[in-house]
């Protein structure tokens, strides 16, 4: 039996973790919950699975101990943390758990994209251990399992997103409600459009390289419509692990929750290979993309350039959701962003942090020159 | 280092064996060798490898000490034995090699196939390693290093060989020269023609069965014409994971004798994803190919049955091969033959063998009333 506090429970990751410990009630316990501003349905997962400690943006008032999520996370009796909120909301939360010495399924990719190294350090610190959440990661994670060898390449899949057949032309004519339509996944709205913009995939390579260790040079990309083969990790004998499956989030969600087994589920749905009987490879064509090599850069440019990249793009999308700016305008603020960013190169909470405020005022700034 | 003897070193796999020696000298010192009747290439693999031990059906003056490979395989010094010969050749050596507690890299299929319950009980009683060379069980053996939980399915992927697209009534016109023209392996002839038929994907069914403890009603076969995905297996969760790579043997090969450790080589080539960016999968088809479904029965029925397969099959292919009889005939012989036997329920090395026997007597009958 495991304890559990999911971090941003009422979200599309934190529902269905839900599913999952409501599924395997003999092995998951959930005693914490945070939300954010969704009251009703986590006043009805309070009630459904009566955690001991809640805590929620906007309300106080709750059934169960109120507290912040540090001090959540903190709780001895705490095995295992999701952390399933968006954006830079689970850091801290992400670096307490890690240095009290917890397992950390980390689907909040922003966390581990601004952080990476404070992520990093704060698990050796706190002896703490990082699990992939995210789909693409999470493949990578368990194609790697049981082997002790040095990894050749990463390769990362990616289903190109609805708009996969788009010229950067057309594009700058796409709404929020048809970004909204992945034709794969179904996601919270922020990585609905960070998918839609590849800079979803910016992310994943980001967050491969600190989860992995792995060089930039080291990872590729690879457009894969069916999201059928969620990523693909080469050995240095030249032997290639996939790992695949239905896309659903719901089995990478219970590999890091049952870490290290694996257990039978009846919420996951199964693989038949001749239902997608055709499985295609093509090139990201990074020119109708701007957003990923965007990423990649300020990936390997590091210090702040990744936090900068992080909370401009979470500006960017929430301007284009909220109508102010176009969907080809995400890439123009990012551009303008990243390239007057000037990182100090010494990398902390701190630096992080302003580095972070720094880029939604000039995001911001953009965004209102622009409306 | 590893002090290695390979069984059958002039055929394919025997060849390739020294390829990898070869690219590798600091890892693989090659001390016996042994070969049937190819006596030129034998004599100038023994000039370049220098084995202290040597075999070869027709000829005892050679460089080095003339053993027999039941006894080669017996030194104190050999650490891992390649058994690259077909047929029932190598079965004394491999259940001699299991029994010593060799590292025994088993490519000659037939062996399990007639006699998976002895192997897999030698490999107990000498605490034996047996390593899958097969390209198809070396997937799954991959795929489930490091997986300590139960597998739900294997799903073997075939070729579909090169008559994949013709109906039963015009494989029976097929030549032994069609046959031979595989579309993406290089093999020996008689795994070529097995693979033609689809035998010898019913012979990795039975050995996936033996090598990896599976009930057959979990074992699946699915055909993938462009081999790149070897095979894939399904976890209790759901999880699929796959292993990938060019069509080429040295890297099983590889796999098995540098196991547990993966070592870079220059010999194998690489894995790229876009030089064959669709991958399909099809059902395969039992009607147009009769000999698979035979397998599979015998393999269900146990005994010596799958003995008789093997024997029968040997038989019928070195036949098809002398053009004695036709590529339809070869389902017809095994249909006759395993029709007609009667398993003692016993499974020892001697009823294998009469059965073994038994069988090519029946299957020779056969052929000559065709012919």
């Amino acid at each position: 039996m495991r304890n559990i506090v999911i971090l941003g429970s009422t979200g599309s990751i934190g529902t269905q973790t839900l599913d999952i410990a409501r599924a395997l009630p003999h092995l998951f316990k959930v005693v914490g919950l945070s939300a954010g501003h969704n009251l009703e349905l986590f006043k009805n997962q309070i009630q459904e699975f009566k955690p001991r400690m809640v805590h929620a943006v906007s309300e106080s008032r709750l059934d169960g101990t109120w507290m912040t999520p540090e001090d959540m996370v903190s709780e001895p009796d705490v095995d295992l943390v999701m952390i399933a909120t968006t954006g830079k909301i689970g850091l801290k939360s992400s670096l307490q758990a890690l240095r009290c010495g917890k397992l950390v399924a980390l689907s909040n990719k922003e966390v581990i994209v601004m952080a990476g190294e404070l992520i990093n350090a704060a698990a050796a610190e706190g002896k703490g251990t990082i699990l992939p959440v995210d789909s693409e990661p999470s493949a990578i994670w368990q194609c790697m399992r049981g082997e002790d060898q040095p990894v050749k390449r990463l390769f990362i899949t990616a289903s190109g997103g609805p708009f996969r057949s788009l010229t950067y032309e057309q594009k700058a004519q796409v709404t929020p409600q048809q970004a909204l339509q992945h034709p794969t996944w179904v996601m919270g709205k922020k990585i609905t459009i960070d998918s839609a913009t590849l800079m979803n995939k910016g992310f994943e390579v980001i967050e491969s390289h600190w989860l992995f260790g792995m060089p930039y040079e080291k990872i590729e990309v690879l457009v894969h419509a069916q999201s059928i083969i969620h990523s693909m990790v080469e050995f240095i004998d030249g032997s290639v692990k996939a790992q695949m499956g239905p896309p659903d989030m719901r089995l990478p969600i219970q590999c890091a929750m049952s870490y290290p087994e694996r257990v039978s589920s009846t919420v996951i749905p199964t693989y038949e290979p001749l239902k997608n009987p055709s499985l295609t490879f093509e090139e990201l064509d990074f020119v109708s993309n701007p957003c990923f090599p965007l990423a990649l850069e300020a990936g390997k440019k590091g210090g702040t350039y990744p936090a900068v990249l992080s909370a401009a793009d979470e500006e960017a999308v929430h301007a284009f959701l909220r109508g102010r700016i176009g969907f080809g305008a995400i890439s123009g603020l990012l551009t303008e962003v990243l390239g007057s960013h000037q990182s100090s190169g010494e990398v902390s909470i701190d630096s992080i942090l302003n580095a972070d405020e720094w880029a939604r005022d000039k995001a911001r700034q953009y965004i209102d020159r622009l409306g």
